[in-house]
């Protein structure tokens, strides 16, 4: 527990919003004010979502998806010559604030747009391009992306579903071997998928080559369901409503041949296979590879929903009062605090807040990445896997923080927050699922530990999870290390971090962000060599890989989690460092965010960090005060914090309540 | 992190069922036998919860609690002359039991017959109890329980809702002050509550008395609003939707002299006001103290919910297989393994299982108190204010427990999870409100910690936060120490508790109990000592009262929530002890659950204790290890042990899907 900080008063910031908003939305600020004024048009949409049967709520959606369609707003990432945009970075920032929004018409948008037109546009080619794309971006074609099975949900490259090539007829045979084989939760599935990218296991001639996608179409113009697809409704979910999720199951479906989305492998007519990739593996994770924007938009969606719930919580927060303060005089008794000018209210909801702050800003890192390795302006195999790896663990910790700060948001506002007309109903049930669609956080956390521990080399790029185990195991330990970027990343900065008993005064330096990010980089480089050591000395012992990966498997999340962390947090640095010194308030403003988010990590995880021998119990406890100090300086600004997001006024239905105008 | 323990194995271990059921099920497993054997009946609520209109599933629900009503499972706690069963203890296993259905249902039977009835029965006399109790048993009358309102959830004592006598008439009238002082949230008020319990500051001969309780009616026979009763639907809410919750304001409504709940204070007919408890404060806190049931139910609520959670998500990781596991021979390659297999899934469930049953316990203790005090086996002022303390305290931990079970659970259920077949989709949504409703936790633990702080004295029971910061500031640190019971109670443990690098080797003596009660105890005394000293030192130091509490908020709700915990842990290793040691593997399999409540415990809180002094770092990394072994050994007992809890298999839903039949 803090104790009071005797430190004298800091000057007084004060924040310029429109200021901070330009700063946030960066370079697509354009974009970003056309979906702003765009979202208002359908915000009655919230409320449909509470009133409307599932079935015309789902129409309704799909209604309004097709106008934002009309736009151009859905179709930015695609090029122009399909009307679309060109521009990949664009229809990130877009669905980003669509996010703001109701969630099923987001989600819809990104089946349509992002996973049936995206692996249209990257696994295809020239013929599926012309062939589909226009309707796709104008929403005249609405298809679904059939990968995830009922029996397999992470485990993709294990997919029961067969597609056997008929080299008498030149057309594929699709067919779903097992019920567990059948497609389960896809999107667009239930009613207004006419065509469907299936995931399927190919063979050519008795032989099997993996995982490959084909457009397989579902229904007629009138919605009829074609011979051999049989689709049943996945029925109610905890939320989404307004998106009809299905399962799909294919009994000897032909296709042509030409229906293999064949960028990366094709077969001839004549039934032989050809791929410029030798390893199955390697192609089956070059053809997901290309799928990543799936995930950066996700992770964009969970930050822009913590943004949404902070905007209501805190807004209430300064409207509600509760208990009474005073003074020794009696002058003030009887009038009620604010409830955020408790202490603990501020704990719950600004370290929260600084930590959306510092997701915004790896989002932004991340999103810039994507656009320059997907708009070729730099492509190499490393700086993919580099992306696939951000991607996959931006992802995981966005939509957990989300999922928690949604939460904490909910219970900040009490029994006003139930309410569905206070939005958090939808957004915790809207959210909910984020943790596991697009890659459930876990398995996501163990890929990119995975590239960890092979640094990202492509030959290990096939490698599964006992793969990974025995290579592990096979060398020396300094040799993981030794091969590791993180390794060489910070050699040099290991000997300047202090850490022992002696070096430090409990309380000096704690806003330096260089601590920090010696902090967290030891912390991800221990964890690293952690995992190492262990895989290899349970091999030694004669566990199986099995056992061990089952052992060390919370060890290597934690690794893979320090990581992203570390990624994070120097976003948020960099950031900051961006901002011209002179900027009125601005560069203060971030810095004290900046510092607030990097101390209350550390905080979170102080206990590993004692553990370690980096933190002293009394610097321990000097951090916890100082986050406590921060909590307090942040409180004055909190309003324009929230109202730098500039979540349109029309979509915080909640006004009215917390205003007490009920 | 944790590294592999080199123990042998352990002897195993097997779970017998229906032993365990009979041990959970206690005292009254007749009665819990019964509602078990109630519930299928209604088990299509659950489905109806998704396809029904609002209105429509109100009307369902609210013929299923007539039916409940019917069978005598709501009124156990009524006397018998009324239709009641006249047993407190019974009422409260019975709506234990009921919460494994559906939560609707469940807090429309709360409202009716643990607030509004608990109310007349606790509140009123003889003629309340005449006039009313018969009706409301049977169901006749259906009713609400008016306390809360928009501008005043939590400060009770400051609501705006007046209840004026007019002595001329000999008539109470009840009128709204103001917007805010409308009564908000109330359950059964939007539909079908004929008559309300309205809470109201009684002025009477201009002078005002603080807030009692009187009969209010709302509508009459057919449903129609009386005059100057003004009622508006709360609208739909994230969860509970079968419990039509709405608004209230009061215009000027007349009720007689003897509508007024009696039991505490009176007002004569020629408007005397007459009580035989002088405070105000000291009545107020008498009157809400008698309604302490209501906390009770809504802890063991959140413990039923656990329990259907952790069924469903253990019962999913027994049947689902993720990636390959494999020997180093090769013959099991290609064989997925179980995701309960996973030391990560393990380490998401089994931790929360073990507290589910720590939890259970505690209920269970707190439900005997319950029973002894309002039974009259043992009901002093002392008792009750403990009772009081320790169903707050449990109603916190319990319902936070529950939310955060059901969200993990829902997580490790994946995409499964998110599916309202399920059943995740609905018990996150109904659970969710459980940490506001009947006392924000927060609230609550602010409550018990100053009940330890004034050591529950009677005199002090008006305090208000201010008045605690005052009062403690005013004493000595030793004297506030000294005074309370935990003082005592611990004195005699202090020196017994090894501390220091020396004392220890880092893993003996890890699973001793009374090593855990040390530690847990330790924790709570040096919690409130220190919440103690930064009172005094805050308002030593000038500051206000108001700002020395927002800073010290954290502590002195971490000083109460330490303190519920070790309840919860004593309640467990009592329990443990009682069970003869050669009743099969029965006390093996407790103590193995307690321990790892216990340790997972510490382990969460292992920055504290290594901060104070109480762990180094080597048997804090020891404690880690430790759970993690723990974990492994309740994984071949899983099944059994979420099969004890006896959750009707027709409420399990979800077993069509998770067992790939769908």
């Amino acid at each position: 527990m803090a104790e009071e900080s005797t430190a004298t008063a800091p000057p007084e910031l004060t924040v310029d919003v429109a200021g901070l908003t330009a700063l946030l939305d960066g370079t697509y600020a354009d974009v970003r004010r056309t979906v702003r004024e765009l979202l208002p048009s359908y915000a009655g949409v919230l409320e449909d979502a509470e009133t409307m049967s599932r079935d015309a709520f789902r129409e309704r959606v799909k209604d309004v998806v097709l106008e934002i369609a009309g736009t151009g707003a859905a179709g930015m990432g695609f090029p122009k010559e399909y009307g679309g945009g060109g521009d990949i970075g664009a229809s990130i920032a877009a669905f980003e604030t669509l996010a703001y929004g109701d969630l099923s018409v987001l989600v819809k948008v990104g089946v349509q747009f992002g996973l049936f037109g995206g692996a249209i546009l990257q696994l295809g080619t020239q013929r599926h391009h012309d062939a589909y794309l226009a309707d796709v971006v104008s929403g005249r074609l609405l298809g679904c992306f059939a990968m995830t099975e009922t029996g397999h949900g992470s485990n993709v490259q294990a997919l029961g579903t067969v597609a056997t090539y008929d080299a008498a007829t030149a057309e594929f045979v699709v067919t779903t071997t097992s019920p567990e084989a059948g497609k389960d939760y896809i999107g667009n599935a239930a009613k207004h998928a006419r065509v469907a990218v299936v995931f399927a296991q190919l063979e050519v001639g008795g032989e099997g080559h993996g995982v490959h996608a084909l457009v397989v179409p579902l229904r007629d113009e009138d919605g009829a369901l074609l011979p051999g697809v049989r689709i049943e409704d996945d029925g109610p979910k905890m939320g989404l409503n307004g998106v009809d999720n299905g399962r799909i199951w294919f009994d000897g479906v032909r296709v042509p041949r030409e229906a293999l989305l064949n960028r990366f492998a094709d077969v001839t007519e004549d039934g032989t296979y050809v791929s410029e990739i030798e390893s199955a593996g390697r192609r089956f994770f070059t053809m997901l590879g290309t799928l990543v924007q799936g995930r950066v938009s996700v992770g964009a969606a969970g930050v822009s929903a913590s943004k949404a719930a902070l905007t209501i919580a805190v807004r209430y927060g300064l409207q509600r009062r509760q208990f009474e303060t005073g003074t020794e005089d009696g002058t003030e008794e009887g009038a009620e605090q604010l409830l955020l000018d408790y202490g603990l209210h501020q704990r719950r909801l600004f370290p929260r807040l600084a930590r959306t702050y510092a997701l915004h800003f790896a989002q932004e890192v991340l999103a810039g990445e994507l656009h320059d390795v997907f708009s070729g302006v730099r492509d190499d195999e490393e700086t993919r896997r580099l992306l696939e790896s951000r991607a996959a663990g931006t992802k995981a910790l966005a939509t957990w923080h989300a999922t928690d700060t949604v939460q904490e948001c909910r219970e900040a506002c009490g029994g006003a927050g139930y309410l569905a007309v206070n939005r958090f109903a939808a957004l915790k049930a809207d959210t909910d699922v984020f943790t596991t669609f697009e890659g459930d956080n876990h398995v996501l956390l163990q890929l990119v530990g995975k590239g960890l521990l092979t640094d990202y080399a492509s030959d290990f790029s096939d490698l599964d999870q006992l793969g990974m185990v025995r290579f592990v195991a096979g060398l020396a330990v300094d040799t993981v290390l030794e091969r590791t970027r993180v390794h060489r990343l910070f050699e040099q900065i290991r000997d300047a971090l202090p850490g022992g008993k002696d070096d430090w005064h409990a309380d000096s330096g704690l806003r330096d962000p260089s601590y920090h990010l010696a902090m967290y980089r030891f912390r991800e480089e221990h964890l690293i060599g952690g995992v190492a050591r262990r895989l290899k000395r349970g091999v030694d012992a004669g566990m199986n890989p099995g056992e061990v990966f089952s052992r060390v498997q919370d060890h290597v999340i934690a690794a893979a989690r320090a990581h992203v962390e570390r990624l994070v947090l120097e976003a948020f640095v960099e950031k900051v460092a961006s901002v011209p010194e002179d900027d009125g308030g601005l560069r203060l403003t971030l810095n004290l965010l900046c510092d607030l988010h990097a101390l209350s990590g550390i905080e979170a995880d102080r206990a590993w960090f004692i553990e370690h021998g980096r933190l002293t119990a009394q610097r321990s406890k000097a951090i916890t005060r100082e986050v406590g100090e921060l909590c307090r300086r942040v409180r004055p600004l909190a309003r324009e914090l929230v109202d730098a997001f500039a979540v349109p006024e029309a979509l915080l239905r909640a006004q009215a309540l917390i205003g007490g105008e009920a």
